[in-house]
């Protein structure tokens, strides 16, 4: 047993190093300044336990056992993009980068060595390695009573898994920095993460847009014309995706205009930027022998190749200076407004067997284990400083993620997943300093395409990715008036949005949140006894006759006033779970007591979302495309129900970084009840209106948005 | 780079050292002597390789890489009970223990580190941790040609995975014993690999009749009943398998029996023995606090409990002893003939998290990882040795495997699997001295019941496991004559495949095949490429646009002279691959020139089977139950076709090891061609009938079995 020396790294932030920290983390990898200023302004955190009951034991050969206490019925959140279960509580982890994870083992495209729990702390493991989380699962025989054991011929309370009262993390041989964060709250904890991280990332204003992916081999003109049908049909759109086809050779990839297909790459992007959408580069990590930079890079690789390719060591500041000269020059100096960072997620753990070996060796000294876990972080952080470089914001997509990520202005995305585990992942992101893109494409009817894009356009990122089918959003012609009342909803949406994004950057808070953020420990027990009791006609045992405890992972805060729950094809009605307080159908007008749960139908033209009563949304009217600088629109603020309210409003130029400077603002609308019983609002805040708006219109106790309201 | 020093472990077989040879391994742990004799007999091997080609290199840290040549189409097979592919080339193969494998990993209840080549040799890697292979899965950079990458964007020939001329075999940190099996081919390199494992077990003539196991909470009348219910009904059975609900407590369990509902353990495994039917008990490695075992098997445990359980530390004699004496007073003494070892593969990387943690500690100071690896071995051999001790025979079943397991009468079963991974999986165990039980449960629709039954009718273990669902053969009355009649045929079939396992206890030989072993490797390209184009209207792009080249993965030999090619739900015809020569359908009578691919239809009531022109299948009446000691029938040797033929056949008591010193005997059936162009036949051997048999009737020039022949 080894005793660990603790210190505060940041207010209610501890550390305690166990062997020699490890020279590349994700912390170090991101290198991001901790927003102090704003974890002083916390209320005070206490550590969540004993340090004496925190323990390292070195018994076991080579490696390093960690293990902290747990209580009874505490619950566990967190360990990155987990698609398959929201409380981690008496599973283990593996923590393993997979980029086809299918069963419940912990692996994922993010796999983030930080767990948060109900009882208002958070424990991260800073390391490039995959480390191995025993979640309250492994029971110790010194701690185990004569009770634990049931007899399953008999006994219905049996279960597969016995709770125990510890977490046990199996560290890296190299030992690894443990960081506490303290709450009061789980959200508290989940803050303090995202705020010693850096804060979370504000997008620009574009990003929160709608996102298009043309087919992978369009050419230029093919491009254009299909960008110009969004504007032509009144659908609001931001960014065009290019997919591989854009590359002069792909798999691996050239980072070179393809001559035939775009032979005019910057009068091309020029042309879409005339018509207010971005230009998205869709690239991954393997550089074709094709590629200009294939020759000075090759030194600076890994001793495997990928699909032919260079998995190149950007660990090395010559690799990334490479990376960064060229990409600088062929595409950012153009106007291009970003990347999709795919493939950096590889594994052989799955049915393809492509990417370099755990064992690969890299000039900078890294294993494939370690490259694997950080080539997603590295990719991030290259791609967003080529734009800081030029006090410029970026947003994209990536496929790979793990600590650390919560300054980074990316969504993570995979298509291998149902609709539920998209909601899921959605969910389970927000413990984790991560935001996740359910995005659509081919659906199976229209009805499925609907239930899709309702909730990916109630997502960090709205997508529609048809680089492999050519979908649009007209193309079921039967439901288009949904689809283009949803696009135009979320482009409504947006100063509530970028204000949840502003909160995100500067206090840490997850703009979109799973239900244990809104929710006590308690009400979830009850809300979860609720629904397997309503569940349990269809429960049918499994081989180990286990009962599965429902969790809320299918329904999400959007912000801080709308919770939306989304239906799934086949679906018309479902249990909701309200927090305490009045809610109103955001779109029904329909009043709901919460603090429990409730019962709710919705046409398919309707995705269930609940505002809060009093709550005061600061919406504008839809646009093609986001406000550009210099651009104004009337503002309004939406107050809902009966009893007085107000939100925060934020605002900048929405393009550069000039906010880190102090050139952004923050202001209050104030909603109070007049003497005769109506209401008024009051804007006040850091001059009389933000820059993007040229007026402000209120609305007053509105039940509830019309339906054909744009 | 470390040099190897090879020696020749036994004829045609090498081993090198690497750091320090383990002290439990799975061939340390089975402990069987390798059969010296045969392995002399076969033809001279020479290594398939220079030895300066296997290379170690220690580079990565804590960690050594072994690394094996390998040509430009060689196929690789093995690695255990595989699930998702034959040829295992170009795949990673993670070799651990996994209760619940959902992807093509390599992970599997029974992860043998041992691969053999098209090219004739195989490669064992003797170990209790878990090995991670990479046959031709990752190419070094150094390595890499300018004509490796491929443009997806143009090019169809693109692959998902490049191959490489390299196995790499991650070796545990100790280091591990490499073994080289020659060949001159395949076939010779799994005999080879048999044959040094102690030669192939020879399971008691009754583990090859038909199995059934009643509902777990079943009582003594009720098991009782179901058994007497096959004698009635006229269904062979031989043994009567019993499920948890026989212990006192279960999981975890006390091994000792339920008072209640079996009060008169003795009087109903005697009952049962009387009529013909052998006794097999359900049970998993962990003890509950309620078992006389507990106490003192307590400080000889894991430091980890399993549902509450002890997960006892069989590497200790002390243990062993313990577990042993029990086992030997309360079951063995009163006749019970042998175990079904459940829950020996957990894993905590599946959709429960219940077994013990690999950080887990045991007293004889292995580790969780090896504990894991080699516990099914350990309890196959302690079971075994429990009956050996007797001179008796056991036949069981086992839910976790590895290397050095030929010789144990165990055959591997789950039930998370379909029917064409079913098949397989049976394909697959050839190659790694294992042997797979497609066992039935309860089915979708007679038509998937008979497809399986039929399937397992020509399986290693014929069961029919009710444990959950009651099912019994009879269960779909407009199919029963169907079920019948192949269970029949098995138990007609047993001269013959008695004979098989014969002759891989003596030569090493598998009595289940997968094609590799009767199709030369440019025949077997030559039908990959058949079935492709065939298969090719069907295809439709992953993810990633890989082809999949299709495999001859669901038809084997089944003994020297059948070929099964089963059909599963919803087919009514199939491809099938037949070696050269002409075949004829062993029900059907119809005629098939080999040496390639043919078209079959077979309607539900007929598994289509082949039998070599010119083959002579021993075969008996149908029994009620396998022959006893003493008991006769006739004998009936059926040759088919138009050529003369001969066949051998084997004959020993089928129940105790008399036969291990001598006491079994070899005959030989000759069909010849008379002068008047009819056929005669003589058996010769080492009496003049085996003593099992009252007579012999020849049947020649058969024209398939009439199909309700009994």
């Amino acid at each position: 047993m080894t005793t660990l020396t603790w210190t505060e790294a940041a207010p209610g932030v501890w550390r305690a190093t166990i062997g020699d920290s490890q020279a590349l983390t994700p912390l170090s990898l991101i290198g991001a300044d901790p927003r102090l200023e704003a974890l002083k302004q916390m209320a005070k955190a206490n550590p969540p336990f004993e340090w004496e009951e925190v323990r390292v034991d070195n018994s076991v050969s080579g490696r390093q056992m960690l293990t902290l206490p747990l209580s009874a019925n505490e619950k566990l959140y967190g360990t990155g993009l987990q698609f398959m279960r929201m409380n981690q509580r008496g599973r283990t982890r593996y923590l393993r980068v997979n980029s086809d994870p299918k069963q419940d083992t912990g692996e994922t495209h993010a796999p983030v060595p930080f767990y948060v729990s109900d009882r208002g702390y958070g424990v991260l493991i800073d390391t490039a390695r995959a480390v191995t989380m025993h979640l309250g699962s492994a029971l110790r025989l010194d701690e185990t009573s004569a009770e634990d054991a049931k007899d399953r011929n008999r006994d219905a309370k049996w279960r597969a898994t016995l709770p125990s009262a510890r977490a046990e993390v199996r560290l890296p041989e190299e030992g690894a920095d443990i960081y506490v964060f303290g709450g009061p709250s789980l959200g508290d904890a989940v803050s303090r993460y995202n705020l010693f991280c850096g804060g979370g990332t504000l997008p620009p204003k574009w990003g929160l847009g709608f996102w298009h992916r043309v087919p992978t081999l369009f050419n230029e003109e093919e491009a254009l014309a299909e960008a110009m049908e969004f504007r032509r049909r009144d659908y609001p759109c931001d960014v065009i995706g290019l997919e591989p086809g854009w590359h002069s050779r792909s798999y691996p990839v050239t980072y070179e205009w393809d001559a035939e297909r775009f032979p005019a790459p910057e009068r091309f992007v020029r042309k879409l930027a005339d018509n207010g959408f971005r230009v998205n580069l869709w690239e991954h990590p393997y550089v074709s022998p094709e590629s200009e930079l294939y020759p000075a890079l090759k030194p600076l690789s890994g001793n495997y190749s990928v699909w032919g390719g260079l998995a190149p060591d950007y660990a090395l500041p010559e690799a990334r200076e490479l990376y960064a000269k060229q990409h600088k020059e062929k595409h950012v100096a153009i106007g291009v407004s970003g990347y999709k960072l795919d493939e950096c997620d590889g594994s052989e753990l799955t049915n393809n067997s492509w990417m370099f070996p755990e064992h690969a060796r890299f000039p900078s000294g890294l294993d494939g284990e370690q490259m694997r876990q950080v080539y997603g972080l590295m990719f991030q952080k290259m791609t967003n400083d080529l734009y800081r470089a030029d006090n410029l914001r970026t947003c994209g997509l990536v496929r790979a993620s793990n600590a650390a990520a919560s300054s980074l202005p990316y969504v993570l995305y995979s298509d291998l997943y149902d609709h539920k585990q998209f909601i899921r992942a959605l969910c389970n992101s927000s413990f984790s300093g991560l935001l996740w893109s359910p995005e659509v494409r081919r659906a199976r009817s229209a009805e499925d395409w609907v239930r899709r894009m309702q909730t990916v356009c109630f997502s960090p990122l709205a997508m529609l990715n048809a680089w492999g089918d050519g979908t649009k959003p007209w193309s079921y012609p039967e439901v288009e008036p949904i689809i283009r009342r949803y696009i135009k909803l979320r482009m409504r949406l947006q100063p509530y949005l970028y204000t949840a994004f502003a909160a995100y950057h500067e206090k840490g808070i997850p703009p979109f949140r799973a239900m244990p953020f809104v929710v006590t420990p308690e009400e979830l027990v009850h809300a979860e006894q609720q629904r397997m009791e309503a569940e349990k006609l269809n429960t049918t045992d499994g081989a180990y006759g286990k009962r599965v405890i429902p969790q809320w992972d299918d329904q999400y805060m959007f912000g801080d006033s709308l919770l939306v729950a989304p239906l799934v094809e086949g679906e018309s009605e479902r249990d909701v779970l309200l927090p305490s307080g009045s809610w109103i159908g955001f779109e029904t007008g329909e009043r709901h007591e919460g603090g429990g749960v409730i019962r709710v139908r919705a046409g398919l033209d309707t995705i269930p979302i609940f505002v809060r009563d009093g709550a005061v949304i600061p919406m504008m009217a839809s646009q093609p495309h986001a406000l550009r600088p210099g651009e104004k629109t009337q503002l309004e603020f939406v107050h809902f129900g009966s009893v007085a309210g107000s939100c925060l409003l934020y605002d900048d130029d929405g393009v550069t970084l000039d906010h880190e400077n102090g050139a952004c603002g923050w202001w209050k609308a104030e909603v109070t009840k007049t003497e005769e019983g109506g209401f008024q609002g009051v804007l006040s805040g850091d001059s009389k209106l933000p820059a993007s708006y040229s007026s402000v219109k209120w609305r007053f106790a509105a039940i509830g948005l019309a339906l054909h309201d744009e």
